[in-house]
């Protein structure tokens, strides 16, 4: 099945990559960008799992390596037609 | 309004990120990972715009600042509630 990993910094943290874009972006003119947060999006494919157990093992994966539990939040989304 | 822009390295390209993490799942006993490729979500919030014209500045965005279109695809999704 496929699924979708959005690993973003909490709110609380300061996105220094994210105001650093946001300033390059309004000396281009975008000035009516309120706010911008950047963070990783990770398309995942795995091999024979149901959604249920694949949800697990993914969360897993979150919390071992893909994300940094002490600044970062991770939501996972399921794929349509996996 | 909200919108999610997610950037991600064209099909062909090689994503060393993305092997580099899958060899370090494997190496964690998650061997049932198939493929993975990372790539960016920028989460954008904008003044005063509808959602067509938003749509058109992200466009912009995209091709100016936020994606490098040479070796980069982009998506832009609009968030519920915006």
């Amino acid at each position: 099945m496929k699924a979708r990993v959005l690993v973003r910094l909490k709110p609380g943290i300061l996105d220094v990559q994210g105001a650093s874009v946001k300033r390059a972006l309004a000396g281009l003119g975008f000035t009516e960008v309120r706010d911008i947060r950047i963070g990783k999006v990770i398309d995942l494919e795995l091999d024979g799992l149901d959604a249920a157990a694949a949800r697990q093992r993914i969360d897993e994966m979150c919390a071992r390596l893909l994300a940094n539990p002490v600044i970062e939040d991770f939501t996972v989304e399921s794929l349509p037609g996996s």
